[in-house]
């Protein structure tokens, strides 16, 4: 896909807080271009092999990131994944559902999601697996990534599982996720969306992140979307209560509007951090 | 594209002037392939969204290069870039048009056109705007190329204008920049290429550059090209006030000839240089 | 192509010979993801020029590689190549027979082929030159390759030659190589392969080195195939002279077995090596 755009962040280059120099342009130009290369083949009896890899490059940076490869076979709803796979948080449904604007960004993402597909240069000796299972209204995943495969000695490795289900309106989602990021840490996510009629969604996510002997970091997420006609509006409201520094609120919120071009889309953000930072951004993103 | 060929360069590794040790090969292998990855989609309003980047081999790398990308929205005439942009400059008319042989050279080329199109690794943090118009029988563009958009330092920001129109046989082409490649200099271009009918051309180019303070530099180039058949004969003369070190020359000139391989070309040029060196080369280029 | 699967190395990270700590994973997961990018364009007199580089993605490297580029022309059963070339040895026939498993190794390869296509980044400065004629049943060889074109000084150049030919069911192979990889050393290889009916396959290959002022090293490789509906069962012995040291063995050799699964390829293999090491892999092998 491509997108390209103004990108408004009143304190960029501030540190946090108060004081500092401004020497940045708090208004950029941002843009990405990111293309997936796929080639497949698929067997008599249906399995099909495939690989991918991905060339992306993005603002400020001086060249085309090329990743490393994903190699996968897929049956009927299963899939298996091997090299540098997705991970069962990244692909679960409904974490990202509260993202609006040409960025697709929110402060109401989740807190992280770990070692997900790497889409530049990644981390040599990583290896991952992942594997699927599709079933009409639901899906399972689980996926285990190491950081380093050449190695006996002890590291943390990730191990991630993942499931959704859709009854008539509602749609649930749910994650549990062990050293997440080859951190010793673990995560867990849980939200539901109900879809008022085909123009309203409403949503409540929750995260919670802990590094094994400190404290938890809980965040909460409420958004909802309406739709009439081209025009899409987009709201959220997260707290997270880890932003207790002075200079710092609990709740961060953010407005949006989407606009359908009819094979691309016009978007308009603006939100307010955790850091009482004003962003905004407006672009356009269309896929290839 | 694709081309490759034989490079003869009389005194390739000796520094200009006499004296110096002989240990570089005066003919090479010259190669260069180049691919653009285009990828683009069209709106309902007939609005084309699309991106490119480039990976490009030359001689003597050990590698593809991986261009940034640019983005690009195209309506009607109207074309409007972002990101690794060209600029106004190099996508001017008439100003490449003394070229000839397979590697496309001469000494009658632009003093500098400054940061077109970055076909390889560029400079971080680089931003380009550009945008042009085509009516019926010419086109106007603007460029704006910042070297860093991520400072509100003072840089100098190339900005250029170019123009060009076609009456009958006749072909105008001109040029102002600014801070040509982010330094502190104006270039102007002014061109006119006429067709005598439709197997002969001959042309008159005019390149002046001044850095500021410093004293102007000025290049006019006479060139012309006559159709045989399969065959194309190209010639040129080109001056430049600037070339006064004792072994060089204000002169330079060249000749060529193109044989059409009806889908490739096979070409040749010759050439005596400002620094009185021979330059040849024997070769085939081809578009895929 | 794609492939993926497990590797085991019985010493993997072990010093050859007794002693040394074991912190290496001894299986580790192994895949490669190779895409050649072609482009070519044919002339009106059906010459036709194209050119190739390679992205590819193998375990434990952290991005895609992009090779160097190589341009051809080839016409009837002509072909040239320039630029990151094919070598003679590397092209020959048989030579490569006695491989098996998803991996397609053997330690009855060749001792060293010399510089072949380089699939990643190469050395900067390297050209090369191959030329290859097909007749019917049979095939000529010629490359040439520079380590380094820019410069006069004295270079090993390596210069190859190889033939095949096939008659009824034998076919018969050569290659002589000077400057084999760009080092001082002359290689030799035979071989030949008899097919007892189209389900059977055994071969006989000879591969020979000599640095220049060294010792020679002689290595013969036996090796046969039997294809039994799906499944092909293949194996091979070979004699290597050089391998003296007190914890090597002359001989080594191993068995696989194919499954052919309509479009990818199910491997297995187990070998004993010069090291007295054990090798085995088990993994699916499949081309886009």
């Amino acid at each position: 896909y491509g997108r390209f755009g103004l990108d408004y962040r009143a304190d960029r280059g501030l540190p946090n807080g108060p004081g500092g120099a401004v020497t940045d342009s708090k208004t950029q130009v941002n843009m990405r271009m990111r293309l997936n290369i796929d080639a497949s083949t698929e067997t008599d009896s249906g399995v099909t092999f495939g690989g991918r890899f991905r060339l992306q490059s993005s603002t400020n940076s001086n060249a085309t990131a090329t990743s490393a490869a994903l190699l996968y076979a897929t049956y009927a709803g299963m899939r298996m994944e091997v090299g540098n796979t997705n991970n069962a948080f990244d692909t679960a449904k409904l974490v990202y559902n509260s993202e609006m604007g040409y960025l697709d960004r929110s402060f109401g993402d989740p807190i992280t999601v770990g070692a997900a597909y790497s889409s530049s240069t990644g981390v040599a000796n990583t290896m991952g697996i992942f594997a699927s299972y599709n079933f009409g209204a639901g899906s399972v995943r689980v996926s285990w990534k190491t950081p380093d495969q050449t190695t006996n000695a002890s590291v943390d490795e990730e191990v991630q599982i993942s499931a959704d289900y859709a009854f008539g309106q509602f749609t649930v989602s749910g994650v549990y996720s062990d050293n997440t990021g080859g951190l010793a840490r673990k995560d867990y996510f849980i939200g539901a969306e109900y879809a008022v009629n085909s123009d309203i969604n409403v949503g409540l996510l929750h995260f919670r992140g802990k590094p094994d002997g400190g404290a938890s970091q809980n965040r909460t997420t409420l958004y909802g979307n309406y739709s009439m006609g081209a025009i899409t509006y987009r709201g959220y409201v997260a707290h997270d209560n880890s932003m207790t520094l002075p200079f710092q609120t609990k709740t961060a919120f953010g407005l949006g509007l989407d606009y359908d071009l009819g094979g691309a889309r016009l978007g308009a953000d603006i939100h307010r951090s955790y850091d009482k930072e004003t962003v905004a951004g407006l672009g356009v993103r269309f896929d290839f």
